[in-house]
């Protein structure tokens, strides 16, 4: 096989972010279940959006985010997935370029707009998202550039994109694209409803070691495991994947390699400001210690160094030095 | 006159800020002048878009975020600005009316797009401002709403808007109405280069006495005045307005009314973020304190405590609660 020219090539929704603080009252109100996702409807956007408070913009998608922090740990990296021909589309696809991402899926030309969450930040920090998914879940096949994938040493997946039938349908064909041309397939599992819904289809491509690397967290790993408890959940998982990592938020993390258990604590935070884009920064540190070679402890501690920085800001997206911070904390 | 319906009836620019943070060098590269504002137009605009970094996208426009920023103060408010049917014009939009803020302007449907300014943030806190002003500078004299303007205590204008020839008819005729109905009518210079190239034009209002209200910075003031002292520019403009305010960075801010001086220090702030908008709400919590009747010495620490806060974080719209900063700081 070729040296690969991309060290990372993701897959996953083109979202931007839409984010308000919000008090626990209009979560209540809302009927919305704190610290999780749910998929809405145009109408549904429109209505809740009217409801919240001024906000800000930033681009967002789990992937994307996790991209978007490799890019800045300085690596390269390629994005496939589908935005609108539109002003949140321009705003998505200049920051991932900015960053020197390789980004070319061509914009949906007709149809749905660009995707957008419109996300709840309540004072304690725990966001709630709300998706429109728009254009992002018209990612067909024939959209996904297999070049691109066949040179990306990590093929990175999201299971959110399991959810749209068109997406998942792509996402099983990136799979045979990578694991022909012998890259490494790492999966992120996104949220439990996605487990309720897709978890069959999760544990076949388990089963059939389809993934090199997956990623969860305590809830999803169980929610996957369909066990209680978090411990029992890896020790059922890990042996179906060469390399397992679990974030447990405040609890810090785990790797899985070989039988073999690491874990290290969270890093130390301030104050938690906006858990947006948490698990999906702790992936971006881990891969970039993982593609450097470092040993599991010190790419656990770089994924917690950049999930620290991302909760203490508004947003998913760094807005100072991640890979200055993984220096300092790494020696 | 009957009493009025909003504290403030405001025109100004219709803009979504993109915000990035900039190295001096790109400062440089791109020959701009660190801190100021100029005007680009969609070439330019996609240029420099692209030479940028990762942004944020917020609200914005001069007279917007001193509104958005006395709403949330507690004031009634009332908004007249240009948009597009468009995303960043929905954005715009939703981020003043979810405050509360009265804004009917339709938005354009045809011709240019939602005006958006693109700031680049240097290590040093200071934003230096690329405007494209799109469908703002499209504001046409039949779409003020002259019952709005005759229903607010003070109409507040920003000099930005005399420089397209449309909207400085628009302007004047507001002013007409205001003063038709026996309300105070407050300015705001915005930008030297506005002096620049209507100061005849400001003059000759001041001559006429058409300004309850005038607020500056040092340097327009000086450019107002056409003399490089500060204290002989206070001293020439001040027997043109019946109350004259003038922002002075860190060194605070003076007041001058009947001939009588009071200056306020500048607030502490611990880490200046980013000053955009620090003008702007300066101005916000001032016309809170006139409004609420106070003495002109705690609208200043008012006006330097909305302004402190502002440049503690990114962008112009104060993401921590304004009011309970002003209360906790006056007693």
């Amino acid at each position: 096989m070729p040296q690969p020219r991309y060290d990372v090539v993701a897959i996953g929704n083109a979202i931007v972010d839409v984010i308000a603080r919000a008090d626990d009252a209009l979560i209540l109100s809302e009927g919305l279940t704190k610290g999780s996702m749910r998929l809405i409807d145009a109408a549904e956007a429109q209505r809740l959006y009217a409801a919240m408070g001024p906000a800000v913009e930033v681009s967002g998608g789990s992937a994307a985010n996790t991209l978007a922090g490799m890019a800045a740990l300085g690596h390269s990296c390629g994005f496939i997935g589908q935005v609108a021909d539109d002003q949140l589309g321009q705003v998505f696809t200049h920051d991932l370029t900015a960053l020197g991402v390789a980004y070319t899926t061509p914009p949906l030309a007709h149809g749905a707009p660009t995707a957008r969450c419109l996300i709840l930040v309540t004072p304690d920090g725990q966001r709630t998202m709300n998706t429109f998914l728009g254009a992002s879940h018209l990612l067909e096949q024939r959209m996904i550039d297999e070049a691109m994938i066949a040179n990306g040493a990590i093929l990175y997946l999201e299971g959110y994109l399991w959810d749209p039938e068109l997406s998942r349908a792509a996402m099983r064909r990136a799979i045979d694209v990578a694991r022909a041309a012998g890259r490494q397939v790492a999966f992120t599992l996104s949220d439990a409803f996605i487990i309720d819904r897709h978890g069959d289809d999760f544990r076949a491509l388990l089963n059939e070691r389809l993934f090199d690397i997956l990623f969860a967290n305590e809830v999803e790993i169980c929610a996957l495991a369909q066990v209680d408890d978090c411990d029992a959940a890896i020790a059922a998982i890990a042996p179906l994947v060469p390399l397992l990592v679990v974030t447990r938020g405040e609890h810090g993390a785990i790797a899985v390699r070989d039988g073999v258990r690491t874990s290290v604590a969270a890093e130390p935070v301030a104050t938690v400001v906006d858990t947006t884009g948490a698990g999906d920064l702790f992936a971006a540190g881990f891969l970039s210690g993982l593609v450097r070679g470092d040993t599991l402890d010190r790419c656990l501690i770089s994924g917690a160094v950049c999930a620290g920085i991302i909760i203490a800001q508004i947003g998913p997206r760094a807005q100072s030095d991640l890979q200055t911070a993984v220096a300092a904390r790494l020696g």
